[in-house]
């Protein structure tokens, strides 16, 4: 199973994609890509093509993405809600099921506690994708989020399995 | 030319079509689009569909989209940021230029003034486009919203013809 993590952003929007077989995780590719244009609607445009090809070119099965951390700055967030809604929309049109994970249950996935700091998340995620050359700080949290849902899955996965055989 | 007013939000969105010639203003169709899903991507899929049809069906030359009221309740800040993504995204694909206005300039073009009450927006939206039905709430303000790209591109042009004058 293939698996997308996007951390959104409208200025920076990190992806990472692996692979998932049973715990096993092997990192794919990953990347940040850039808004480009003069007002906001042709930046998301420019996001939603990049995104779009992004994900053609790496086929994922399933996708997640990071929920907003909902913070003061009430214009940061409104702009955060913009590139975030282009993140959600991409997967959702090809037909992918989108998860989405707060940043603590990110870090509690990745790393074993949801108050890590942002550089034990790089560093363990580093650990679970053995030769990852990561494109920024943006895809390391979006290979964060793609190992949160792949851990979620699993979980899920033997949960169904144990009730199956409890029938 | 004909212009489309876009007030959006996640539960309902409004649109509305107008036809400008000159300094007349016709009233073509209006409406509001209601997102379905059990979850956000599926919902901002569903506004996305449906309002890439309104498009479709309309065939507007130029869009407008209302600027957010960024308010103390963040969560609903975002959730309006999806939703306004969404607005501006769909006519920037269709190779539209997209026009913002903020709230108090939407009022200012219809009404005259700018900070003019809900109720007196949607009276001067119905005596300027004669014979309209009103879908509802959102829709009027949709209608304003493209009533106030009209009065701009109408100033802007009239800028121009006196600068051509002028040289």
């Amino acid at each position: 199973m293939r698996v997308m993590g996007i951390d959104p952003g409208l200025r920076n929007l990190g992806w990472g994609v692996i692979d998932v077989d049973g715990s096993r995780l092997r990192h794919v590719a990953n990347g940040v890509l850039h808004s480009e244009g003069a007002d906001l609607a042709s930046r998301l445009l420019s996001l939603h093509i990049q995104l779009e090809n992004v994900l053609r070119a790496q086929s994922p099965d399933c996708a997640a993405v990071e929920q907003t951390f909902v913070n003061k700055d009430a214009v940061a967030t409104l702009k955060l809600g913009h590139a975030r809604a282009i993140a959600l929309l991409v997967p959702a049109q090809a037909g992918l099921v989108v998860g989405e994970y707060a940043p603590n249950a990110v870090k509690k996935a990745v790393v074993g506690v949801g108050k890590a700091a942002k550089v034990q998340v790089d560093h363990m995620v580093r650990m679970q994708l053995p030769g990852v050359t990561i494109a920024g700080p943006d895809s390391a949290d979006a290979l964060a989020v793609a190992i949160c849902h792949a851990f979620h899955m699993q979980s899920a996965g033997r949960l169904q399995a144990a009730l199956r055989a409890a029938e």
